[in-house]
Formats: C-alpha cells, sequence, structure tokens
C-alpha cells in the first residue's frame, strides 16, 4: 500500500499490529475516526493509555481489578477453600455468568506453550502452590481449554500439589447442551460415556 | 458481560465503538494491549492521536495528506486536466496501485446516501463544479462504486456540470478479468455485452 500521508500510514501499521487486525481492515478503522468528531479518537486513546498505566492485578487470584485484592476475593459470603484455576479475565467473566460458582479463581495468565515460548515461570503457578501449602484450600478445580496446552498445564500444576492431599477435579468434558449426538466428535463422545453420570443428579442440574 | 475492572471496561467499550469489532473482539484486542509492553499502547495511542489532530486534507482534491496540496496534485508531470471523482482516499490508492492513470483526482469524501443521511452539501461537490466552471478540466472521470448510491451521486454531478460541455466518462463495468463467464451475475454480462470494445483496443492494454 501506498499512502498519501505519513501520518496516515503510521496510524494504519500501528492498528493493524494488534491481532486479527490486517492492514485493510486498520485503514477502514482509521478513516472511520477520521470521519467522526475528534471527540471519539480522545475517548479511546485515553481509555485505553487509563487502562494501560493504572490497571491492577489481584494480589490474591491476579485478576484484572480495580483493587489490590478484587470484588470476588474480597466477598466473604464466598468459598475461599475451593479454588477455580483459568487462563485469564474473560474465563472468570465467562464462569460468573453461569451463577453457579460460588468459590474463588486463580488466574494464570496464559497456558504453557512451548510453541509460542510460554513456560510455567511466566505464569502465576508458584503462588497457587504456595495457596495450597499453606493449607488454604481444600479443593482445586481445574477450568483450562481442552487443548494440549491446557492439559499440559494442568498436568504441570498437578504433579506439585498433589502430594498435598486436597481434591483436585477438571470441569465436565461432554456433549454440549443442545448438541446433536450424532454431530459430535468421538473423542468428547467418548469422554462423556466414559465419566457418565447418575441420572438422578443430571436432572436436579436443569 | 460483568467487568472485574472500570478501566477494563471503558477500555473495552471504546474500542467496541470501531466498525465491525464486536465486544468480544473488543476484549481480546484489549487483553492483548495489557499482555504487551506498554510501549505498544503508547505507539498505538499517540500515532491516532497525532494523525487524528494533525492531518491535513489537500486544499485542491481533499485527499489525505501531510501538505496543504499533496504530492498528485503538486506534481507537474500529471494531466491536471483529467480529473478521476472517487469516494475517499482507499480508492486514489487502489487507481494509484493500477499505474495506469496519470491524471489528478477529486475525493468527495463519501456518497449520498439518504439512508445513511448524508446529503449533497456534506461531499466536496461544489469545489469540484466550481473547477469545471474556471473551465481548468477537460474531462470528468466518475470512479465511484457501482450501487444505488454510487449511481446516483454521479448522476447529481453529471447533472451540474452537462452545461459546461466536458468530456464526462465512468470508469468500465464489466467481468473481471480471469472470471468464468457462467458465474458473472446477468446485469454485469449485460453491460459488458452493450458496451463491447473493438478487440484491437482491448489486446493493447494486456
Amino acid at each position: 500500500m501506498e499512502f498519501s500521508s505519513k501520518l496516515l500510514e503510521n496510524a494504519v501499521n500501528e492498528v493493524a499490529m494488534l491481532p486479527g487486525i490486517g492492514k485493510r481492515t486498520a485503514m477502514r478503522l482509521v478513516l472511520h475516526l477520521l470521519k467522526q468528531p475528534s471527540e471519539q479518537t480522545i475517548l479511546l486513546t485515553e481509555a485505553l493509555t487509563k487502562m494501560r498505566n493504572e490497571i491492577i492485578y489481584c494480589q490474591n487470584c491476579h485478576n484484572i481489578s480495580d483493587h489490590t485484592i478484587c470484588e470476588i476475593c474480597n466477598n466473604p459470603t464466598r468459598d475461599h477453600s475451593i479454588v477455580c484455576v483459568v487462563e485469564d479475565v474473560r474465563d472468570v467473566m465467562a464462569i460468573e455468568n453461569t451463577r453457579m460458582y460460588k468459590g474463588i479463581y486463580h488466574v494464570l495468565g496464559g497456558k504453557i506453550s512451548p510453541i509460542e515460548g510460554i513456560s510455567p515461570s511466566q505464569l502465576n503457578i508458584t503462588s497457587l502452590v504456595e495457596k495450597v501449602q499453606e493449607q488454604k484450600v481444600s479443593e482445586i478445580i481445574f477450568a483450562l481449554s481442552s487443548t494440549m496446552e491446557g492439559d499440559t498445564t494442568n498436568f504441570y500444576i498437578f504433579k506439585q500439589i498433589k502430594a498435598f492431599n486436597i481434591n483436585v477435579s477438571t470441569i465436565a468434558r461432554g456433549i454440549s447442551v443442545g448438541d446433536e449426538l450424532e454431530y459430535a466428535d468421538e473423542v468428547t463422545l467418548g469422554r462423556s460415556l466414559l465419566h457418565r453420570i447418575p441420572f438422578e443428579s443430571s436432572i436436579k442440574s436443569m
């Protein structure tokens, strides 16, 4: 692309650095901002700058927060002995939306991935093991994505905490609610048979 | 979506104001910026702010430029009597990439669209008509999108300039190079038959 303006080119290149945004999309977004009143650009850039500079991670669960201890960790009605291990803040939001979980979280900040160069030391694993060592936890629930990286991370953490003799569980893998059986992949279908649940407990959650 | 942080929520909402970006994509982009060094956010916000505040539109053709007269209008080797009318800067870039056009441009800044509330007065039409009145122009080439809005805009401008007796043309509509005939829509195919060109002139451009 040959740009008629250096300022335009810089802006497009910076926006195109974002994941999943190519040069054409970046161009469309930048031209949109040019057509809008300049207040919109000010609001956008200020919100991003403020967020990047001032955001805090909860000292307890490493979730994104406005305070040093997040609202979930600060809530006395929640069960602080059950810890759900998740990848990032989006997973906390997804689980909170179900309104089914009353424990607290531990946000790892990613998954172990040799391909992307993410090693265990870059994740919040040490602080999780410490929590277990200090006997503050009775159950750990793994809620990572069901991928190679997710399974590797689960196993890595499990090896470090199994000596402490606490309950370690993982969220159920099975057929999604509303899915037709014939379209399910065989691994998922196989696991859902292997880990079948008593019918009476299945109708309780409906 | 329930956010764990007001700063995060603000940033996501502002990014989601951009066209074609939903809340989930905005969340992904914002979390990406949080994982990157803060320099990336600084570079992005500064590039956008600088562009929005300092960008100039060429006084002659209304194209985005770093100077009051853009490089194309300032180029003495180009034919200033041929004016190609386009919607926005992306069309200028697309035509420049063909390296087939040696005239200058006139950027309207949009198309007449009652549905989107864009009236002729919001576009750079007056200055185009003035150029024609001042007899600076020998040919006008319409290169707007082949849509209802594009055709309306062409016709609106044509009515205002036809009295001045200059050449007015529009870019050819026809089968795209490399396209199979059987998949072409009938309007395009019909027009390409109606506006057929001498075979000898068609092989010249190959």
